[in-house]
Parts: C-alpha cells; sequence; structure tokens
C-alpha cells in the first residue's frame, strides 16, 4: 500500500473556461449548431435552442425517454469517452448500446465539442410562444399525474405513498410532508383514483379523482414602481390573466436608494417594506385568479423577477449593504423557496422561484430580461438597454455577454425635471416639431407635465429643428427666429432660465436638458465602454432592445438622434415590452429555461464602470448631442 | 441514424440481491471483512462496521478527503471498472491515480465484493459508545464552522453568502432562506467573523462569533406508554441531561389501537392527540435544555424513535388505515423534516430525523432498535423480542434478518389481570419462592398490585414449585400440600376461582395465568416459525435481547422457565434496554447510521404470521408451559 492518500490532481474539465459546441442531429430535420456553457447537459442544450428532445419527466433522469446517440468524431480526445456513462444508463441501455454512444440526454454533460443523434419524437411536445418572440418548449416544474391505484389488501400492504410512487412510472419524486399528511386519506376518500402533484421533483400533494387538467403559475414583474402579475396555465402555455398595479412600497421612496435609505434611518422599515410588498404581490394574485376564474389553491408555483433591492426587501433580507459601497447583495441565486415565503397564498406547498441577479444593479429583472430576448442564443450582436434611474446594458451575442449598470439619475422618471411627472393621464409623451407643436397626451387629456419619453422627443425635436445646439445650450432669440420662426416665440425666459414653452404652462428649460444631457452621456458611455470591451464598432451591433415600460415608449428615432443608443436603422431598434416578466414567464414554462438564467450568472461578464481611468473623459466628450 | 431509440436494456447491477462482501485494508490494521447490501457507498461500508475513513464533510462528496484505493482483483469482471469514477473523482485525483483505482470513498458505491485499501487516518476521529455497547465513529449532520472572512471591497464584490460559502472548504452546503435571511446583518455585526451553522448539506444559519462548541441534538424516544428525551452533545457525542415523562396521549386510551380508534370515533380528536403528542415533546424538550443548561436555540437537530402509530399521530396524519385490516402505513420513511412540524421549538430551522418503519406493526421504535444492536453487522445469530402488548420479533446476523409481529395482547401491561397494574409504585415486579415468598416491590412501599414482571416472575416460579403443572392450572390442594407445604395456604378461591395469594389483597389467578400463557404462545410461536424460516434451531441462537421497559425488568430464569424466550444459558439472555431511544442518538450522531437505518428496510424481511397455515396449530401446543 502506498504511503497515503495522493495529492490533489487535476482541476479538470468542468472548470475549462469558454463554450462548448454540440452539432445536433434530429431525425429527419436539418442539422442544428448551437454553443452552450460546457457542463451543461444535451438535453438542456437541445431543449434551449428549441430541438426538442423526448421526455415526460423534465430532464430528472426518472422518464428514461430522452434517449439520444453521441457520435465519437473521429478526431476526439484519443479514445477517451466524450460522454461518461451515468449511473442510470445501464438501467436504460444494454451494454451494447452503451458502447455505441447510447445516453439518456439529461444526464450526458457537454464538456467537449459533441455531435448528437436525437431519434425522432414519440409525442410531439407542446410549444408556446413567450419573450421577444422565442418558441419555448413546455417543460414546467409543476406536473400532474392521474392514476387509478390498485386497493391495499393483506397479501399488498404496501404504504399508500410507495403504492402511489410506484404508479407514476416516469417521475420519482421526493414527498413533502404535506402530501404525506394527505395520501392515506385521499386515497381512501377517492376510492384509489387520485392526482399526484409534483413541483421540481417533490410530491407535494394528492388530489381527489383527475385534476391532471389544472395546473397554474403565477408570473410575476416586481417592479420598483409598478407590479405586474401574469397567470399561467402550465398545460398549455396560455396566459389566462394579467394584472398590474402600482407597488405599495411607493410611499417609503420612488427609487430603490430612498426604499434602502429608509430601512437604514428606521429598525421597522424593512418589516414594513417587506409586507408592502407582499401585500401588492397578493393583491394582484387575488385578481389575477379571480379573473382567470382559478382556484388559488390550483396555482402550484411562482417565478419572480426583480432587482436586486426589491428581491431582497420582498424576502426581508435587509438591503442595506446594496445601497453602500461597495454594494453587496446578500446572494445571487436564492435556494427553492414557497410562494408562502413571499407571503403569497395559492396552494399551501406551491413553490417560488426567484430569477437570479447578476449583482447589486444588475437584477433578476435584467437576467429575465435577457432570457426573455434570448441573448445567450443568438447568433446577432445585440445590445440590451433598461432605462431608468438605474440604467442596466447588456451587449453580446451566444458566444459573449457583457453586463454593465450605468447611474442615469431620474430625469426619466421626470423627477429633477421641473415640469416632470411619471408616464400617467396628463402626460405629454410624444412631442413632434413639424414645424407647429404636436403633442401626444396620455389620456386624451389637457396637458399637465412631461415624462420620460416626452422629455427625449422634446429635446430630440428641438435638435433636429435647431433650437438647440449640439452642446445642449438653446440658442440666441435671432438665430432661433431665423431658423424656427413659428417656434421661436415659445423660447422664452423663466426666473432666469431660459426655456422651451410646449404647452401652456408645461415647458422644458435649460437646466431640464442638461439633466437629460447627464442621463444620456452615462448611458452611451456605458453601451460605449462595452462595445470597446468587446472588440466590436457602433455600427456592427445587429439589434437594439428598449427594455422595460420605459423602453416600450421611447421613440427609436429621437434615442437615435440624442445618441442615447447606437445610430441604427429604425427597424434595428426594438421596443422589447416587459421583458423581465416574460423571463418569470419561461421560468415557469420550463425548467430548462430556468436552468438557463442560472448559467446565464456565468455566461455574462460584469464590467465595472466606475473604476475605469477612461469613464470620464468619454463621459465628459458624450456630454454633447 | 438508426430507426428509433432502442428499447430499454439489462435494468444493471443495482438491482441485484444479496449483500456484497468488502475486504477492508486500513493502513496499520489488521484487514476486515465486511458484508453490506449492495448500492452502500465504501464509506459508509467503513464506517458501519467501525472502520474509520478521514472525512470532515461527513460523506456528502464535498470535502474530498475520503481517498481510498479500489484494488482490482485478478478475477474481476472481465475489465469492468468494478467501481466508475465518479462525477468528483476527476476533482480529487490525477488520471494516473484513477487508474490506479483511487477513489472518493463516499461516492464509491459497493455493488460487488471489493477489496479497498485505506491510507492512515490524518486526523483521529471521534468516537462513542451508544447503543448495546457500539462503539460509533462521531459524524453528526449538524456541522459548524468558524471562519474569519475578508470584507467585501469594490474590487471584491462577491456577495455574502458566496463568501461565506467560499470559505467553507470542505463543505458545499445549499442555503435555507432563514440564513440568507441572516448572512449580511450577522456578518457586519461580527466584524466577518461569524460560524456557519450546516444539517445535512443545508446551511441553516449564520451565527456570530465562534459558536462552533455549541452543538446540540435530542432524541426522543416516543412510547405509547413512556416518553423519553436526551439532549446529547453532537461534538462530543455525550448525553447532557435525560427526561421522561408520560404520554400525554393517555387519556386517549393505554395502548395503540385504542387511540387509533378514538381518531376513528371523533374526527377532533386526530388534531388533539397530535397536540398531545406534541406537549409531550415540547415539555420533555424544554426540561432537558434547562437541566442541561443549553440554550434551545443551540438544539439544531432532533431524532425521534416511534411506533407507526404514535410517528403518525406525532405527525398528524391519519392512523385509521393502520389500526383496520390489511393495516397500511402512509409511508414507511419520512423525508427530511423540521422539528417544528413536530411542534418543537428548538433552533427555528432546526431539522428533524424520524427513524423508518418496517411495517404498521413493526415501528421505528424497533428499526431503531435493531440499529442500536447492530444486528445487520453481528456475525452472531440473535433474536429480539420487544416485548409489550404487541411484542416485535427479530432474528438474524449481518447475512439475514427476519422480523414479525406478534399480538401478546395487554396481559404485560397488567391489564386483564386481576390484580394487574402499571409498573409503578406499589407494584409487585418480583417474586421468588424460595421457600417462602419473597417480593419485590417498586418504591418501597406497601404491595398493591402486580406489574408485567411480577406476574412473569409468579408465574415461573408456581411451576418451578410444582403449584401450576404445565398445562398451567393450579394443582389440586392436596398435591399442593404434598409439593409445597409452606405456600399450599396461599391457595384459596376467589369467588368461583382458584388464586395463589401473594400479599394481603393482591393474588394470581387462574385466569391470569391463561391470559399469560396466551402471550407467552403467541410470541413464542413468533420466533420459532422464525427460526424455521430461517432454518436454524433454537439452541443455534447465541443471544436472546429483551427490548424496551418492559424487557429490562424481566427475570431472564423466569423468561427462560415459562418458555417466553428459547432455553439459552442465562448470560445469554440480555436486557438491552431502551433500544428505540438509542437508536435515536445514534441517528443523531451519525449520518452513516442514519443512512443503516434506512438500509434495514431493505434488509429485513418482514414474515407475516396470522396467514401461515401452521399459526394455530403451534399456538394450540405452545400454550402449556
Amino acid at each position: 500500500m502506498s504511503g497515503g492518500p495522493p495529492a490533489q490532481g487535476d482541476p479538470g474539465r468542468e472548470t475549462a473556461s469558454g463554450r462548448v459546441r454540440l452539432r445536433l442531429l434530429p431525425d429527419g430535420r436539418p442539422p442544428r449548431e448551437v454553443s452552450v456553457p460546457p457542463g451543461v447537459s444535451v438535453f438542456e442544450a437541445a431543449s434551449w435552442n428549441g430541438v426538442a428532445v423526448d421526455s415526460t419527466c423534465g430532464g430528472h433522469g426518472t422518464c428514461r425517454k430522452c434517449k439520444v446517440r453521441v457520435v465519437h468524431s473521429a478526431d476526439g480526445a484519443g479514445g477517451a469517452d466524450p460522454v461518461p456513462v451515468s449511473r442510470l444508463d445501464p438501467r436504460a441501455f444494454t451494454p451494447e448500446q452503451l458502447r455505441e454512444g447510447w445516453r439518456l440526454a439529461c444526464l450526458a454533460r457537454a464538456v467537449s465539442d459533441l455531435e448528437v443523434e436525437i431519434p425522432a419524437l414519440s409525442t410531439r411536445p407542446k410549444a408556446a410562444t413567450v419573450g421577444v418572440g422565442r418558441q419555448v418548449i413546455l417543460r414546467p416544474a409543476v406536473q400532474k399525474r392521474y392514476v387509478e391505484l390498485t386497493e391495499p389488501s393483506l397479501s399488498d400492504q404496501r404504504p399508500d405513498l410507495e403504492r402511489l410512487l410506484a404508479a407514476l412510472d416516469d417521475l420519482e419524486p421526493v414527498p413533502d410532508l404535506h402530501a404525506v399528511r394527505a395520501v392515506g386519506r385521499v386515497m381512501r376518500a377517492a376510492d384509489f383514483k387520485v392526482t399526484a402533484v409534483v413541483v421540481d421533483e417533490v410530491l407535494i400533494d394528492v388530489e381527489p379523482g383527475d385534476t391532471s387538467g389544472s395546473r397554474y403559475g403565477v408570473a410575476f414583474d416586481l417592479g420598483t414602481t409598478t407590479v405586474v402579475a401574469t397567470l399561467l396555465d402550465l398545460a398549455t402555455g396560455t396566459p389566462v390573466a394579467v394584472r398590474s398595479m402600482l407597488n405599495l412600497q411607493q410611499p417609503s421612496g420612488a427609487d430603490v436608494i430612498s426604499r434602502i435609505s429608509a430601512t437604514m434611518l428606521d429598525p421597522s422599515a424593512l418589516d414594513r417594506l417587506r409586507d408592502a410588498a407582499r401585500e401588492t404581490l397578493d393583491q394582484l394574485a387575488r385578481e389575477v385568479c379571480k379573473e382567470g376564474e382559478v382556484s388559488p389553491e390550483h396555482v402550484y408555483e411562482v417565478a419572480l423577477a426583480g432587482n436586486a433591492t426589491m428581491v431582497h426587501l420582498a424576502l426581508g433580507i435587509d438591503p442595506e449593504p446594496l445601497g453602500v459601497a461597495p454594494f453587496i447583495m446578500a446572494t445571487r441565486a436564492l435556494p427553492p423557496l414557497l410562494a408562502s415565503d413571499l407571503g403569497l397564498r395559492f396552494h399551501p406547498r406551491a413553490r417560488a422561484v426567484v430569477l437570479p441577479a447578476l449583482g447589486a444593479y444588475v437584477g433578476g429583472d435584467i437576467v429575465a430580461g435577457v432570457l426573455a430576448a434570448g441573448m445567450d442564443r443568438d447568433r446577432r450582436l445585440r445590445l440590451f438597454v433598461d432605462v431608468g434611474t438605474n440604467c442596466e446594458i447588456v451587449l453580446g451575442d451566444a458566444d459573449r455577454l457583457l453586463a454593465t449598470a450605468a447611474p442615469a439619475g431620474p430625469a426619466f422618471e421626470g423627477a429633477q425635471i421641473r415640469c416632470g411627472m411619471r408616464a400617467s393621464a396628463g402626460a405629454i409623451e410624444t412631442v413632434r416639431l413639424a414645424p407647429s407643436v404636436e403633442l401626444g397626451v396620455i389620456g386624451d387629456v389637457e396637458p399637465v407635465g412631461l415624462c420620460g419619453s416626452g422629455l427625449v422627443d422634446a429635446v430630440a425635436e428641438l435638435l433636429r429643428v435647431g433650437l438647440l445646439d449640439r452642446s445642449g445650450r438653446f440658442v440666441p432669440g435671432q438665430e432661433a427666429l431665423r431658423l424656427a420662426p413659428e417656434l421661436a416665440g415659445r423660447l422664452t425666459t423663466v426666473g432666469e432660465e431660459r426655456v422651451f414653452v410646449l404647452a401652456g404652462d408645461v415647458y422644458l428649460s435649460q437646466r431640464d436638458v442638461r439633466e437629460l444631457q447627464f442621463a444620456k452621456a452615462a448611458i452611451s458611455t456605458g453601451w460605449r465602454l462595452l462595445l470597446q470591451e468587446y472588440g466590436a464598432g457602433e455600427h456592427e451591433v445587429q439589434q437594439v432592445l428598449l427594455a422595460g415600460s420605459f423602453g416600450s415608449y421611447l421613440s427609436p428615432a429621437s434615442a437615435v438622434r440624442i445618441g442615447l443608443v447606437p445610430g441604427l436603422a429604425l427597424p434595428r431598434i426594438v421596443s422589447a415590452g416587459n421583458v423581465a416578466g416574460e423571463g418569470a414567464k419561461l421560468a415557469l414554462l420550463s425548467v430548462q429555461e430556468r436552468a438557463g438564467a442560472l448559467a446565464l450568472l456565468e455566461e455574462i461578464r460584469y464590467v465595472e464602470l466606475s473604476d475605469r481611468p477612461d469613464f470620464n473623459d468619454r463621459f465628459v466628450d458624450l456630454l454633447s448631442f
């Protein structure tokens, strides 16, 4: 025997950096090349990329249906098996089949480039269109199985739970105590005809009779301002009801910093803010269930996307370290939770998935958005911009993703703007000077203020007609009269400040323009530095996605004109809508997408702007329009 | 590409029946041969048998210290690797070491006979003597790690939880929400010097400063009559405090059947019985913590052994199917629970382990007892008898274990006996007729009745002196006078029944003798049929273990004389004490022992007596003494 245990060996292939490439060969369909992070299963890699592999358990190694053949490439790793035989493969295949490369796709981890044959499907998987036009194969974590059991007898004394589990031939869930309590009573009350409710490998309940058609989830977009809930039919992927409302935390502050400050000043504020978040979620939960005519007991899982502060507060986690340098989160990914941990009253053992966050200022809402946009599997170089007080920017493609956060300030929320207001009734949201003033006002009422998109439009139009110069100064009266005789009369002064009157009491001031310049410079410095880091020029960007509710209202033409986004052809600048909510929906509809969100944490590299020596120079350069 | 997925292959070696043999070669110590159920890890197999393998994580694949070398036997399976390389082995070993057979013992599953070299230990593991003289290596599921962390900075923005987890170099726990809530606050309050509390791969809390010396568990023996709690110091294995009390469920019935009946008659009884069990456990919990001067917050895990009915009731699971044919449990093994699921107020996320049950009438108390007695790893043929209203019998050795339950009736509890009473103050617990009447009375008071052990003694002594004949009848007065002149005067009649007066009003009646005969016949039919099933004779039994509190008081000589147990030399008949409680302690002290309890479910074969055609003949034959 040797003198002792050997020293630690090679850390192995698992830590290899860079993506691996898979050539998928689905039977009867064209081959497909995809790249995924190393270590991802062949099943997930195929599912993420819309290539369906047979499965009823959703990739948990229990149904043994996801049979694929790994083709040993001739130039392989010197005879080493690229995908070792897993613990369960010998149950699914003969030794000869194993030698031929047959493996269960859900347990076959891709750690090197592979070529994989995928047999024809025995059942046609359901799919839904979610996110930014993504076709997603439905594999919800919530599964139901209706079974008709044989009654126990003296010659078959199996415990109730074992009897039920043995009847679930494709799932091997771990029982929750709630299900253990239910199983005997429900079986006997329902003549041994019951439905097992399984969420992510946990048997959470046993229901009498056949309830397999009734399984729902709720996706929450927990925004600082607005909270949206979508009730989803998990059997079909269809949204059943959608509701939104203002976050009840609003009285404690409009933005995340003021809410964090509130918890620092008053020890009871954390509990109060947690309760306000929960009340918001619960109220929406009641509303969507009522509207969709779905019993809350039939909601078995929720997914929640929100920025790091919103998630911390909703879970009662002290957010203070997020708000002060060096800006530290409690955790990026949360463990599996119960919906009741968020104060939600659905099925008592309903689970909750919280989308993971990349950092204190690139939260789960952004990870959800990047997932919904499919940025990690698109070959085009795309730029994702979520405009707000804190602006999050993600740049990249299927091979590489970079992210950063830019402190844009509250200009887009209408704060710090003389006549600024939130995007609600009376807010000017569009401005055209063509050549007279044409205003779009929310709610078709008299204008009372200017919201973020109206602000961007107003400045862009004033730049176009020449009343603002490229440095952001209103031009002298004489020059204004020469350039735009019909508008020059609106240039006047309020106090000592020059302003442009839009309507009645609503005007745009010189300082308002300066505020927007700062915001725009911060954002544009952000994506320019990401482009530099990526090694691409502005015009190599093939699509700009404007995310968040603000992004939906922003005029692409105006955004380009003020330099907020790269100067692309307008059809390439796309309002992506509420992508955070779409990401939460994806997490509910597919366990593979959920795993994809976690993989994004390793995939996206965060680029810190504030410690870059060239940040300030860039910023000053970009103040001009 | 082939035409479709292949048909399912060989179910593989995992389902092979029978035990596998391991030859363990610990460095510098003599080789040791052990047999274990197939699929058990080499680490567990060694630990169960007292052979220590280096480990700090306790066998979870995280510390990478349990390095062993699997010796490829020359007559191996034709070149097939007897222990495939696991997912984590490449992180611990070089490719050459892997080829030489080095593996992590906790991930190396023994599915065929193996020879394994075990390096010398780098640290000396702690051990404790528990159960029936068993030396157990301490590997509690509760672990603590004190760490001094570097403070976060702009150049090290890792989230608090990741910072903590990275500092735990031998554990990789999943965080509980409670720990996520605590981590940031506690780190900052304690100057980044904190203790991580991990229970069975879950990070349940983060405590300020170094609390690593303070980790406790409570083992409960939840008996139908008596409940015992033992507070254990998990760092040393030492019992700190022990308390017992009567089960507060008593007013609802003395035995399991009457309590099950109570729930069937009154819909509120289940909740009431659940609450009574919880109050009993909670009261004992308070008492042991007070006596041991341990804060309940420092109790992180409990283990509970009880019969199936007690466990069902304590968890609020309807016990009705246990009480009526075909006698069905909800489940044999419960999922991991929280102590709060049992109503216990320890650390809010303290876990609970419930010892698994083999069947409705061979419960977790018996599995715990078999574990504590080490019956699955002893080469001697042993008979385990837990005498009570329901008598559980286990027979076997390291190679094979058989169990059955015999309905002995309430004679041993003193019920159905004219002057019967429970073993409390005033109960006659020993009887000697040598030649005058010598009585042992509990509490040194005047005798008021006869408890189970006194009943057995009285009958045994009357048989010895000849006042009872082998058929169980009091001999006629004349014969009595001839055989035992000093005692014959005590033979008289009460009503129409012959009795033997023990003291004052306390006597043994002819019907009492009949009751004991029925009980004895049931038990002795049980072990005789198990012996027949095993293929061994009565005198091949090498040890009889009398379990339970009744077993502790029973006189071995009397038990042999009335034929309750095989007629062995008296030193071979051992009172094993409260083995159910010892089994619960084992489950707290060692995760390997806990796994061993689960393995017993597969190892012990239950033999049903009631459907055997020869049961009644045997029973009638055995009514005689």
